[in-house]
C-alpha cells in the first residue's frame, strides 16, 4: 500500500486539462477554475455519501438510538463540509474578472448549473421539482445530458430525507403519551404569549397606528397557524396555502422536541433537527456568496450556461430552502419557565434508570 | 502603566448588567447577548476610526501616493474586521430560541436597529437617506434618541466616502492623457465583445427563442449603458433611471483602473476599489447571516424593536449596497489580450524611471 | 429600555484612551490595539461565565441528565468563542511592526500577560501553579497587582473543572456494573492490538532495525500504561512519573465512554469530553498563533512586559494543555468491530424503555 | 463543451476506492479520509502552479513592475489556499479515533508523509535537505518511490524561491543610491533604539537582576546581529552560526523595503515579502493543527507510515520555516517618526511624475 496509489493520484492529478492550454494560449487562472470546481465535486460526493447513511438509518421502520447517533454525526459532518465549501469561495475570489475573461468564452455553454451531484444533494434533502426556481423559463435539468437526467429522476423517485424525517417525527412516542393534557396546556400557554405580544404592540411607544395594525394582523396569522396545528382540517387548509410543507404530526413532534430538548431522550432528535436547519442555512449562504461572486465576475453579463446566474442564485437562495418549517416553529416556542410540566409517565420514559452521572 | 488600567477594564468589565438579573431571575444567556453586542459596538468604533482616516486622505484636493497607501491599508483592515463580525454570528447562534425567550420581553422596545454607530458606518460609506429601506414605514432613525439623530444628520451633511472616491477617480490623470484615442479604441473593442456575446446567444444550442430574446435584450441594455459612458446627455438619462449612481468621469476612471491595474501606478487605486467592493460584500453578508439568525431565533414573530427584522435585514442586504456601480463595471471588461495598448506617453507616466527590480 | 443604555455604550465607547493621543502625537493603530484587547477581555468574561455554569453543575454530588445537557451546551459554546478569538488574530495582524512601534514604548511595562481573566480561565480549566511555565524565572502572577493575585489565589483554592470532571467520571455507574468481565475482555483485546502493532513494526518493509527497536519500546510503554489502568499500585507509579494526571477510575470511565459512546446514555458524557479536548486544542492554537504574531511584530526584541514573549507563548502552548490524558486515551481505543459486547444488564441500563424513535 | 467532461468528472469521481470496501467490510469514514486527502492534493497542485508562475517571474535577470504585480497576486493566492487547507482540518476532525481504527490497519505502510507534492512545495519555497527534520532517523524521502525521489531531486537542483528572492532583493536599486548616508543614519538610529531598550530593562520595576542580565545579553546579541548587517566578515560569521540564512545585501534591501514601504515603488516589493511570511506562517499552522489532530486520533501510537507523526509534525512546524530571516528583521525596525529622511534623489525615483491621484 502506497500513498499515491491508494489515492489514485495518477488519475486525480492528470484530470486538469485547461482548454486555453489546448488552444495554445494558456490562461494561468484556468487551472484554479478547474481545481476549485473539482474540489467542490469531491465534497459533493462526500456529502452524498453522508446523506446516504442518514437515509439508510431513517428509511427503516424504527430508528435505534445507537443508529440515531450515527445519523446525527453524519448530518453534523455535512454541516462542516458545507461551511468549508462556503469559505472556498474566498479562494475563487482571488480570480479577477479580467483573468476569468481570458478563458471564459472557451467554456460556453458549460456551466456550474450542470453539476449533477449538486442537484442530487438538493433533491435528496427534499427539494421537489415543483419547488425549484425555473431556469430561464425551463426546468432545472432541461440542459443536462440524458444519463444525468435519469439519475436525478431516480433520486426524485426515492423518498427524500425531508419525507423520512417527517415520518420519523410522526412516530415520536412522547407527544401522544398522555399527550392531550400537554397539548391543551401548551395551547393555553401559547394563547397567553400571543395575547401578551399583541399587548406589547398596542402599548408600543414608538409604533404608529397603521404599523400596529400590520403587526397585530401578522400575529393573528401566527395564532391561526398554531391553532391549525391542533386541528386537521384547518391544518390542511393552511398547508394548501403553502403555510406548511411538513405534516401536522411531524410538526407537533418537532415542537415537542424543541421545547423539551433538555430531556436526555430528546438530545439526539434535537441535534438532528438543528443539523438540518444548519445545512439549510449553509446551502442558502453558499448560494448567496456565489451570487455575489458572480456579480463581481461578470457584472450584468449573461453566464456561460446562457443564464442570468446572479438572479437565479439569489432567487434560489430563498426559494430552495427545504426546512423552512423547522425555522417557523420558533414562532411557537415559549420561555422554559412557562413550559407546562410533563406528566410524570412521559418524563420518566425519557430518563435513564441508573443513578445520575 | 498597567494592563488593566490601560484598557480601562474596571469600566469595561462592569458594563454588563443583565435585566433578568436585576429582576431576580437571571437568564444565563443574557450575558452572551450583552457581550456579543458590546463586541460589535467596539468593532463598529474601530471601523469608524479607519473610515475617518480614509476620509481625511480623500477629503483633500490631492491624494499623495504615500498617503494613498495608508488609505488602502485602512480600507483593507475594515474588510478583515467585517469578516470577523460576520463569523461572530457563529457564537450568537449557540443561543437557542428558548434561551433567548427567557429575557427577550425585558428588552422591548430596545433593538439592534438602534445602533447609531452602524448607521454612521452606512452613512459614511455612502448610503443616503433616500436609498434606505423604510423601517416599518417610517425613517430608519425615527426611533432613535435626539442626540443620535443629530449625529447621523451631521454625518449626512458631510461628503460621504463614495462622494470623495467619485471626485478622486474623476481626477485620475491617465484617462485624459491622449485619452480620446484610448476611448475610441475601447469603444470598438466593447462593440466587438457585445456582438460576439449576442452571437453566442443566437447560436446557443440549449436556449429557446424566447430565452434568447430576453438575453439579447439585456445585452442591448448593457450596450446602451456602456455607450452612455461616452456621452454626457445619455449618461444622465441612464443615471436618472437609477442605472448608475456615480459620475461618468469617475466610472470611466474606475474602468481604466480595472483594465490596466498591472501598471505600477494603478496598483494602489485598484486595491482601493477592490477593498470598497469587499466591504460592500461583507456588509451584505452580515445582513444576510443576521437575517437567517433572526428567522431561526423568533421565527415569524415580531422583533423587540417592533419590526419585522427578517424582512428588513433581507431587504437591506440588497438595497443598502453602495458600490453596485463598481460591480457593474465588470460588465465592460475585456480579456487582457484584447486590451488596446496604451499610448507610450501614458504608459511611461505610470512606470518608474529606475531599472527594474 | 433603549439599546444604548441597555449596553452601557456611554461607558463602553469612552473606554478607549490611546496613550499616544494623550501625549499629543496620536498613533493611528493604538486604537486597534486597545479595541482588540478589550474585545478579548469581553470574550474572556463570557468564557468565565460559561465555565462557572459548568462548575455549578459538576460541583454537586450528582449530575442530573437534564443539567448535563446544559453543561455540554456551555462547554461547546466556549469552543466556539475560543475559535472566534483565534481568528481575531487575523485582524491584529493587519498592524505592521512599524505601526506598533509608534506607541509600543508608551505601554511598558504593561503586557497582555497581565490579563487576570485569562489566568483565571487557565486555572478554572485545571492548570495548576506548579504545571505553569515559569515567566522569566518568576511565578506567572509575580507582576500582577495584589487584588489580581488574590483573585487568582481564590480560584486556585476552588476545585478546578478538571478535578470536578475527574470526580464525575469516577462515579460513572456502568464501568462497575458487571464491569470486571468487561475489563478482562478489554484487556485481552488491547493485548491483541498491541501485539498486532508490534508485528506491524517487525514486518515493516521500510523501517530499519534501530527504528523498529525505538518504536517497539514506545509500544511497550503504552502497554505498561494501559496495564497500569487495571492496577492501583502500578498506576500511581506511572502517575508519579507524570504519565497520567487524572485518576485511574476517571480514566477508565473516560475510556468506557469513548468506546461505547453510541449508547444513548453516553452521548452527553462523550460530548462533554470532546468539548474539553476542543477547548484544550483551541487554547493551544491561540497561544501558537499569538506566538507567531509576536515574532512577526517584534522579531527577537524583548516584550513590553519585559518577557521573551515568543518563547513563553510557544512553550506554554504545549506545557499548559490540561486535558492531555483525554488525548492519550486514544492510544487504547480499538475498532468498534473488536469491541467486547456489553453485558445485557449494562446495555439495558443505557437505553430507553420506549419503542425506538 | 459540457461541465462534466470539462472537469473530467468521470475520472475524478471514480478515483475513490476504499480498501475496506474491497475487503468486503466497508468502513463508512474511509471515504472521507480519501476525499479530504485528494482535496489536499488538488490544492497542492494549485499551489505548485502558482509558485511556478512566481518562479518564472523571479527567475529572470530583471523583474518588470507589471510582472511583479502578477507574482504578488500569485503569492497572495497561495496564502488564501493555505488558509483554506488549514480550515479543512475542521472536517477531518469530525472523524473520531474509533472510526479511523476501522480501516487504519489497511493503510499501512502508506502515510501522508509520502505526499510528493507537499515535499515539492517545501523544496520550492526554499527548504533544503539539510534543514529538514530527520524522519525516524532517515532522510525525508527515503521511503518514497524512485520516481518521486527523482522529481524531488530535480526540484532541489533548481534555484529555490528563497534563492531567487534573495537575488532579486540584492538588486534593489534604492539601497545603494546615495545609500551610504542612509545606512550610517540608520545605524545611529538603531543604536539609539537598542540603548533605549537596555535602559528600559535596567529601569524595569518588575525585573530581577538575573532576568535583566539575560535580557540585556539577548539585546546585545541583536545589536551584534545588526552590526553584522553592515560588515561582510562579521555577517558571514553570524551566518555560519545559523544567525541568518539569506545574504547581507538581500537582508539590507528587505529592511529598506519594510522601512519605506509607503513609497509607491516599494508597495509591491513589500507585499511580496509579506506574502512570503504569511505562507511561512500558514504552513507552520497547518503542521501544528495536523499534529494536534494526530495526537487526537492515535494518541501515542505509531503512525501508519511507521513514524511518530506527532513529534515529527510538531518539530517540523518550527524547523521547516524558511523565511525566518524576514521575521527576524522586525527586530531592527524603528518607529516611522524616527526614520532617517531619504535623500531627495532616492525619494524622487520612487514616485511618479504625474500630479497626485
Amino acid at each position: 500500500m502506497e500513498y499515491g496509489s491508494y489515492l489514485k493520484l495518477d488519475r486525480l492529478l492528470t484530470a486538469q486539462e485547461p482548454e486555453s492550454l489546448k488552444q495554445g494560449r494558456e490562461a494561468h487562472d484556468e487551472m484554479l477554475f478547474i481545481v476549485i470546481h473539482q474540489a467542490y465535486e469531491l465534497w459533493f460526493k462526500q456529502i452524498l455519501h453522508e446523506l446516504e447513511r442518514v437515509g439508510r438509518i431513517f428509511g427503516g421502520r424504527l430508528v435505534d438510538d445507537a443508529e440515531l447517533s450515527r445519523a446525527v454525526h453524519a448530518a453534523e459532518r455535512v454541516v462542516k463540509i458545507a461551511q468549508l465549501i462556503v469559505s472556498q469561495i474566498d479562494v475563487l475570489e482571488t480570480m479577477t474578472p479580467m483573468d476569468f475573461l481570458e478563458f471564459r468564452d472557451l467554456l460556453v455553454p458549460a456551466s456550474g448549473f450542470q453539476s449533477v451531484q449538486f442537484r442530487l444533494i438538493e433533491t435528496r434533502l427534499g427539494l421537489t421539482r415543483s419547488d425549484r426556481l425555473k431556469f430561464d423559463g425551463s426546468d432545472f435539468d432541461a440542459r443536462l445530458p440524458d444519463d444525468a437526467r435519469l439519475r436525478i429522476a431516480a433520486a426524485e423517485a426515492q423518498p427524500s430525507l425531508r419525507a423520512e424525517i417527517d415520518q420519523w417525527l410522526s412516530r415520536t412516542p412522547f407527544v401522544e403519551m398522555g399527550g392531550f393534557d400537554f397539548r391543551a396546556a401548551y395551547d393555553a400557554a401559547i394563547d397567553r404569549m400571543l395575547k401578551a405580544d399583541i399587548e406589547t404592540i398596542r402599548r408600543h411607544p414608538q409604533l404608529t397606528e397603521p404599523e400596529k395594525r400590520v403587526q397585530i394582523a401578522s400575529l393573528e396569522t401566527s395564532s391561526a397557524m398554531f391553532d391549525a396545528l391542533l386541528d386537521d382540517a384547518r391544518f390542511e387548509a393552511v398547508r394548501a396555502d403553502g403555510g406548511w410543507t411538513m405534516s401536522r404530526r411531524a410538526l407537533q413532534a418537532a415542537l415537542f422536541i424543541f421545547l423539551y430538548r433538555d430531556e436526555p431522550a430528546l438530545q439526539l432528535p434535537f441535534r438532528m433537527l438543528r443539523a438540518l436547519m444548519d445545512i439549510d442555512e449553509q446551502m442558502a449562504l453558499w448560494r448567496l456568496r456565489h451570487a455575489l461572486m458572480v456579480s463581481r465576475m461578470i457584472g450584468r453579463k449573461v453566464g456561460t450556461g446562457g443564464s442570468s446566474g446572479y438572479d437565479y442564485l439569489r432567487g434560489s437562495a430563498e426559494r430552495h430552502r427545504v426546512y423552512n418549517d423547522l425555522f417557523a416553529i420558533a414562532t411557537f416556542l415559549i420561555p422554559r419557565s412557562d413550559l407546562p410540566p410533563l406528566p410524570q409517565a412521559v418524563r420518566a420514559s425519557m430518563r435513564y434508570r441508573y443513578e445520575g452521572m
